[in-house]
């Protein structure tokens, strides 16, 4: 069977070799093994953008969504923000001695000095909350920015010492790549921050600004010595998480995607929602099943649980991208 | 000088004339006095434009936000989506006898139910408030879009009968299409609501759904028989106007524009931050002065109020568009 498939191919190759030199055609995904997994992703995106076909969906409509965390990039051991919050608490401290006095009197605070991650998790949502907030506040929008970017430039992976940003999935640059080829509009919906996502994710992902959707803490409009500033407060506006996500797709785009990818619980209603569009439509769960090139968990961990999901996915036939098997490679070079 | 400036252009005219025959190039805002302030814009889409120029911003960069009413279209006698409410409460009250035999008891029903304007603008923000919450939720996003577009096909103004949508600013269209061909990103931010903008206007402005920012009621994500849905609900999540504005476009966008477009003192944030973009920038009021072809207003009205607008407007140089002495024309034929 297989060599019957090849067969055409072969045949085509070697009549191109021997009548005419032709510059080499990217290959789209080249990362992804060459399976009914990769085709079924190529043949959607092929019926949606060509003129003609039955399923064809216009460049305008054509809306994918991507979560972050564990789709695009990595997320083990925690989310990758954690650290750069944890770390945003040590310069604090080590700047303002009488605040580092304060918080040693808080469990919550002594934990992230410590950068103890096993009893940060242990405070569940109300201490990540607390560390986010108070990490992520006090300061301007641009001041913020600037303190991302300081980070992400330096900041490294505990475990690979890769710089964060290099721990994205090279699969997924490349479908990144495939569907703008596509005209394609490709937007994050991610539980992570909107502002600790923005000042990076067109250099990395290629998608601009505008297009990064994520949890928010409130601001407010201030002025700083006859300037308008925009000040960050610590109070968490929008959870862009579970039936957040819809709710931020509805009133960011104003349009249900047709493409959705996501990698946990967090994500079915994303996925749910781009189910009820009536155009041609796709949702695909990449499930962690790599312990040697990256993790593998799904319905136990802590961290991109995964367990209902796979149920829907295998009653509504959403494809289930396993990593270990369709990934020629992980990161990239 | 005139004639001097001329003969250029009649040289070149009398040249193509007698040697070829060309395709005669559409005049960028056609509808616009050549005069001072027209020039202003058009020299400043070009610096910003051309690469080269000391001025030039990158498309990326180059976000344009528009206010909606009074500047895109008008708002007199009362912003038109209050219209749209008042025939969704009739609706609503003629669909089911005891809604309306409740409403007999409130003042603010009945008066929206009699249609009395001015006792509806006289119970202040609260009363409209009411109005537009309850005209607005209890039912699906695709439902209200629904009836958004029934209304919008169908509704005419009181006094000039026109369609709601004939009565936007032709100078505004012909300016929204110089900054197309200009490579800008045109976004409208509104305090009018953003699921009441967006299903007309694509086809009206030309802006898509994803560009369109608003005021905004609550949603909750929910189950309608087996089907996921987004209702909307009766309170106001969030109030697109005044600081509203700025954070709106920090939210939506994530970058500072470098052209911003309003009409009244709802505006003022939007355009002092637009000023605080390290990259070249322009601000623009239009002032409503034209008591034949439109309505005069400023200072003193109770809809788009236009106050301390002008004073920093003189102050800081932002340029004022004059509608009487600026446009030739008003409302599209």
């Amino acid at each position: 069977m297989l060599t019957v498939r090849l067969l055409p191919s072969l045949f085509l190759m070697l009549l191109l070799s021997t009548t005419q030199v032709i510059a080499a055609e990217p290959v789209a995904m080249a990362s992804w093994q060459d399976n009914a997994h990769s085709q079924r992703i190529k043949a959607f995106v092929k019926s949606v953008s060509t003129e003609g076909s039955t399923d064809f969906v216009a460049p305008a409509d054509r809306i994918a969504v991507f979560d972050n965390d564990g789709t695009l990039w990595a997320e083990q051991p925690v989310y990758f923000q954690l650290y750069f919050a944890l770390d945003q608490i040590k310069a604090m401290a080590k700047a303002d001695p009488l605040l580092a006095q304060k918080w040693k009197k808080s469990p919550v605070f002594t934990a992230a000095l410590s950068g103890d991650l096993k009893a940060i998790v242990g405070f569940g949502e109300k201490g990540l909350l607390e560390i986010v907030g108070t990490s992520h506040s006090g300061m301007t929008t641009d001041q913020f920015e600037q303190s991302v970017n300081d980070w992400v430039n330096t900041a490294r992976h505990p475990t690979t010492a890769k710089l964060f940003t290099k721990m994205v999935y090279q699969p997924m640059l490349e479908l990144l790549d495939h569907l703008r080829d596509n005209d394609f509009r490709i937007y994050i919906v991610s539980g992570g921050g909107i502002d600790f996502m923005r000042p990076w994710a067109e250099r990395v992902y290629g998608i601009p600004k505008e297009n990064v959707i994520g949890s928010r803490l409130s601001t407010k409009y201030d002025n700083v010595d006859g300037t308008p500033v925009i000040m960050k407060e610590p109070k968490l506006e929008f959870n862009d998480d579970k039936a957040g996500k819809p709710l931020a797709i509805h009133q960011f785009i104003g349009k249900r995607p047709i493409l959705a990818v996501g990698n946990s619980d967090g994500d079915l209603q994303m996925l749910e929602w781009t189910a009820t569009n009536t155009k041609p439509n796709m949702n695909v769960y990449i499930h962690h099943t790599d312990e040697i090139r990256e993790w593998a968990y799904d319905s136990d961990s802590h961290i991109g649980k995964l367990k209902q999901g796979l149920i829907d996915a295998k009653k509504k036939n959403w494809l289930v991208v396993d990593m270990k098997a369709d990934w020629l490679q992980v990161f990239p070079n």
